[in-house]
């Protein structure tokens, strides 16, 4: 059941201090962590904590090494990114106990005959593939889930219970799509004329590429003529909106209750707070951190954090102070009046006359 | 396959300079149109796109053919709504290739006894149709939709795969239900007692007319005593909550991530921004616009746009202005004295004596 | 089918002023109740809509008794907190009518044979159930849930079509999880390395404990090495989102599409308007309320109400406005500089140069 600290330094790199035949049993956090365990210290400011922790090693990084062998008497890994680390050795830790679901079609599982399923993929109880999708080697298709017709599902690509999955949509490889999660519905497109709505077929696809995370229940539309398109290494938390012909970067990362809308252009490596809203038709650069709850109204350009949400007060607070928000621009005014006062008080007359 | 242009005006109308017997095989914008496209104009200020493009006619505003015919050799059909006719044109392409789902009930959906599905209609696979519930005239049920108890689906209405349509709730003619949309949710009502809260029981229904749209995750509650009720010709976008009793008139439109809290009631023609969020019990005029973003705590009993959201800026800024906005009523009692004290230094000796 | 006035009484308490034989067969608010209705009074500001109903009997508070009674001739039920007592008998009247699901497994259903269902439970079509996993004593599961493997359901419990219920995860009896909830998904946490995200395998749980309701399209996700964990009797409406290792404190309430980031720390008796987003790794105290639409970007330790949203105005108010907002610092620097030059107007000359 353990492994031992050698067989880590050899998977995953890093510099043992200790005894390589040391065997852990699981990863824990400092605090947490028995004389069994790995631990990590991602923090410099817990180094106090790592010296009390009774792991039986330590993953840390070259900084704190020093300091932390003052106290700490286990074994350390020492590595430049201590928590990427710990990552890797906590999925090492989680594959040892996994569930892996069997390969082949569940009984109860509607998979039509001009569909192609891998025989290594698992389809699960209740699922539905449509004609002409494809669903390549060892992915897993959990109970409920809905594939449309020739939609493709790339390789280990992992859909948890009841997502939805439309047609001709495709997704790479190593991908996970959370329960609830809907791809490729309709973009909301509509001519208006005498006040009704007529619809604008939605032609387009949802491409996702390699390494992509979808949350539950987020739900991203197929484009109107073109396609909405999420690179590879992309993390989408839950319940985020991704409207039609959207672009979203390689490696960005959006938290819960995004919403962006039709035609947003997004960068690689950014990253969105939770509650972000992106507007429609505007470029957001590389690099960009909108943080959560702020609306994004314009194209954004330059690298950086950008942040728009009204400062929480108590409630009384806020109401004596939103009056004066709402109308700041008077308020401006008064200052500028003020200001053509003052100056009228402090300048000399004869200036004022040259001025004038 | 291609559709001769006179054929397009005689189904839809408009002047047709150029060759009837020219056909087209599809419908593309400006610069992706091939020879044998139809593209459209909708915004002048792609005139100059226009005379360059391939498209073998072109759907044109009565204002900008002139101008267009200056430039561009094609056909065209001149209309006083390009974008509506470029709808229609684009729905009559997609019927020709879109799979049309066989009438009949999948073997794999259970559907009660007691349950009326027209033998026009189409159910999928692992779709539920509860006792009582009437499934009418050529309506689409995807893979995966549960119909509950008495609940009735109108003509030609499709729900996509991974719906969820409560007990009781109605809903009209040629209504479209995105995935993982679920209409008849029982309301967030509970009363409190003791610091704990008592279930009121949800015993309306979802009245929802026809050709509305409601997108993908959106969820409608059932109405506390009464209905909730959305009207002909709505469209709710994904993501979208709209609570217990309220009312949404005809033809009104939401962007996804909208949130309209209990018994508000929304007039007909109004649109909502992303993410605009609504309080219970106001009341909202016809043609209303809500700015993305924006809260609406009152009614609004004007017509016109509505828009409350923190401009963005970059975060060091914002949290340089944040701090101040917080404290707005302080600044106005600071500009206040300075009004004050300036009033006394300018104000002549004697009037202030007269004043107090 | 009607229940006597008395009854009600024995069942619920309260002091009866009338005829105990009276027969109602239904609750109704004021305006809307007939003759053989039951009615209440919450709010003392209907009283005279109270002298007008038609209602056999009205729940009434101790307060407006009096009053009530110069000009309502029916029968009263004297309660201290009408609204609760209203809640109980709509309860009542709805257990009367309200369809029971028999107990059993659905043919179409799948329960794996490891699987524990108690013989009282109702599994409904379509449904999944994992092996390992328990469900209660009259546990009615609707169709088209998924309960993961491990995963326990408690007694008389009751998940609405198309549920999804993570394994491992638990939750206690007498709670109701609504249509497309998704309970256990994954927590968003990734390590970065190099621009690239590794996922951080989440092994956490979601606990959840009696009493809880959770609404339509609500995700709540599993932690990352702790639990989730959501204590009795909290309420939560539609398409919220909790992240990992969230706890939120026994009898707190949340309104439509609130978000409460990782490691969130809710305290007890805690209310949240809409799309009231909350920040990451922040405690918030017991009986704190947070009006809709606010962002809590730090830790609350006081009770009370807090606000943060932007006042609404007509858009061309609030771009005046907004521009202002947005240099706040700004226009403080200016009105800083007036009140020096004020200063320097109004103070005498000696003690300019005595301050200096």
């Amino acid at each position: 059941m353990g492994i031992r600290l050698a067989e880590l330094v050899e998977r995953f790199g890093g510099e043992l201090i200790g005894d390589p035949a040391t065997e852990v049993v699981g990863i824990a956090p400092l605090t947490d962590a028995g004389v069994s365990h790995i631990s990590f210290l991602t923090n410099s400011k817990f180094r106090a904590q790592a010296g009390q922790s009774q792991a039986a090693a330590l993953i840390v990084s070259p900084n704190d090494d020093a300091l932390v062998a003052e106290t700490y008497q286990g074994a350390r890994i020492v590595t430049k990114n201590p928590y990427a680390y710990f990552a890797r050795v906590a999925q090492l830790f989680e594959s040892l106990t996994a569930f892996v679901p069997p390969a082949g079609i569940h009984p109860t599982a509607y998979v039509d005959p001009a569909a192609q399923v891998d025989p290594t993929a698992h389809i699960g109880p209740h699922v539905t593939v449509e004609a002409g999708a494809v669903v390549k080697a060892r992915a897993v298709i959990d109970a409920g889930c809905y594939i449309g017709r020739d939609a493709v599902v790339g390789e280990d690509t992992h859909f948890f219970a009841n997502v939805t999955f439309h047609a001709r949509c495709t997704i790479g490889a190593r991908c996970i799509l959370h329960s609830g999660a809907v791809i490729g519905t309709d973009g909301f497109g509509f001519a208006s004329e005498g006040g009704v709505y007529i619809k604008i077929p939605q032609v387009g696809r949802v491409v996702i590429g390699d390494d992509v995370d979808i949350g539950a229940n987020t739900t991203v539309d197929r484009g109107a003529l073109e396609d909405t398109v999420i690179e590879d290494g992309v993390k989408l938390d839950n319940l985020i909106q991704i409207a039609h012909n959207c672009h979203i970067g390689a490696h960005t990362a959006m938290a819960g209750c995004v919403g962006v809308a039709g035609s947003a252009k997004i960068g690689k490596h950014c990253t969105f707070g939770g509650a972000a809203m992106i507007s429609g038709h505007i470029t957001i650069a590389d690099n960009v951190f909108v943080t959560a709850a702020t609306m994004v109204p314009r194209s954004i350009t330059e690298p950086g954090q950008y942040t728009g949400f009204y400062p929480m007060a108590k409630n009384s607070e806020w109401e004596r102070s939103a009056v004066v928000v709402r109308n700041a621009a008077g308020l401006r005014e008064k200052v500028r009046e003020l200001e053509k006062q003052i100056k009228a008080i402090t300048t000399p007359k004869t200036l004022q006359e040259d001025e004038s």
